[in-house]
C-alpha cells in the first residue's frame, strides 16, 4: 500500500456496498418510524459533508406531521400533472404509471435547504465559484443517502415540486434554497436495479462512455449516450 | 431491526468512517501514481451516483499530463490573487498563508463536468427543478470522495478557478458545466480535523444548530451561526 489510511477489507467493502446498493426509493416504505438514534446518526452523516470554506450552509427540516406532508404531496400532485402534460403517446402512458414519491408513505420527510449567502467561511472558495455553497448542501444529501442505505433505511428524493410553493408551506424565506426533499423510512426491500431502469424508462450507460483523458472528449457532444 | 437490508457491523462502520474521516486534502500528496485498478474503482463509485431520471449527466476528464496541470495551476494563481485582494488586515494575512490546492503535487487531477441539457432521462424530475442535473454530478463527486477515503486516497477540491479559463484549457464546450476540479493521490496522512479549522479560519458548528422541526426555523436567519 503506497499511502496512509486505507480501510480494512470489511470496512472498504461496506463503503462500496453503500455506493452500489443505494437506491432512490419510492415504494415499499414501512409505517414504523425511525428511532431518534438512527435519525441522529443519519443527520450527523449529512452534517459531516464537505463544505466550501467550512461554511456548512445546509439546514435540515425534519417533517413528521401528516398535515404538512399532505400539503407537500398536493404540491407534488400539481407539479406532476404539469409534467405529465409535457409528454405524448407512449411516453405519456409510461410517465403516468411511474411511482415517483413516497411523501405520505414514509413516516419521515426531510427538506435540506441551503443558505448560499451565509457569511460563515469568510467566502473562501466562493469568489470564483459561488455555486459551491449549493454543491456543499448536495454533498450532505449524498452522505445521508449512503449512511441510510447502510442502516437499512430507504431514501427517495422528490424533485417534482414547485420550490416557491414548498417554501410557502415550510416557511422557508426567499433567499434560502430548497436543495432536496427526501422521504425516509424502513423498507420491505431494496431493489437490485433502479426503478426507472426496471420499468424501461431509461437505462444506465457504462463508465467508459463518460470517461475521457486530458481533455473533454468532443465525441460526447454527438454521442446519443445510449446504453 | 424493523426493515430490510441493514449492513453488518463492520461494513456499517466503514461507511461512517469514510463520512467522518474524509478530508479536503491540499498537502502531503505522494508522487506515486494511482494504479488503473484503483482509479477505475473510484470512477465506478462516482458513476454509481444517483441521477435525476437516470440521466447520468456527469463526464469525467482524467488529467495526468503535467503541462495541462501547470496551465490549470496558472488559472488558480490568478483567481487566488483576485481572492486575496478582497480581504484586508489580519484576514488577508491568514488567507495568504492558506494552502488551498495540490494541482501540481497530486499526480492525478480529475475534472467532473455536467451536461445539464442532455436528453437522457427524458426530463423526468427536471421540469420543476432543472438544477437536479447539476446536483447529480455533485453526488458523483461525493461518492468518489468517500470511496477514495476508504482506499487511502486523498482528494482535494479546488474551487478557486475561473470556469471559462478552465473550459478553454480543457476544451470544454460552453454549454457544459465544470462542477468540480479534484486533485487525487496517495497521502502521507489524513488530518484529524479540517485544515481550515486547524489554522483558525473557521470552526464547525454542531448539528443541533442547523436542525429544525416541521418548519424552517426563523432563528436561523438572525443567528450568527458561530460555533
Amino acid at each position: 500500500m503506497p499511502g496512509a489510511g486505507k480501510f480494512a477489507e470489511d470496512e472498504l467493502r461496506g463503503v462500496y456496498r453503500a455506493i452500489r446498493e443505494r437506491r432512490d426509493v419510492r415504494s415499499g416504505f414501512l409505517p414504523e418510524p425511525l428511532s431518534d438514534e438512527v435519525l441522529f446518526r443519519l443527520l450527523e452523516a449529512a452534517h459531516h459533508a464537505p463544505s466550501v470554506g467550512l461554511m456548512q450552509p445546509w439546514r435540515f427540516i425534519l417533517i413528521r406531521a401528516i398535515e404538512i406532508r399532505i400539503a407537500v404531496h398536493d404540491i407534488f400532485l400539481r407539479a406532476n400533472r404539469a409534467a405529465l402534460d409535457s409528454y405524448e403517446g407512449d411516453r405519456a402512458k409510461k410517465y403516468a404509471n411511474l411511482k415517483l414519491e413516497g411523501i405520505l408513505d414514509a413516516p419521515q420527510n426531510l427538506c435540506i435547504v441551503c443558505d448560499p449567502e451565509c457569511e460563515r467561511g469568510h467566502r473562501v472558495g466562493r469568489h470564483s465559484m459561488p455555486e459551491t455553497a449549493l454543491y456543499s448542501a448536495v454533498c450532505a444529501v449524498q452522505n445521508l443517502w449512503l449512511a441510510a442505505r447502510a442502516e437499512g433505511v430507504g431514501v427517495g428524493c422528490v424533485s417534482i415540486l414547485d420550490k416557491e410553493a414548498l417554501q410557502k408551506v415550510l416557511h422557508i424565506p426567499g433567499n434560502i434554497v430548497p436543495v432536496a426533499y427526501l422521504c425516509l423510512g424502513y423498507v420491505n426491500h431494496f431493489a437490485a436495479e433502479p426503478d426507472l431502469e426496471r420499468v424501461g424508462w431509461e437505462h444506465r450507460i457504462p463508465l467508459e462512455q463518460v470517461l475521457g483523458f486530458e481533455y473533454y472528449d468532443a465525441n460526447w457532444n454527438s454521442k446519443e449516450m445510449k446504453p
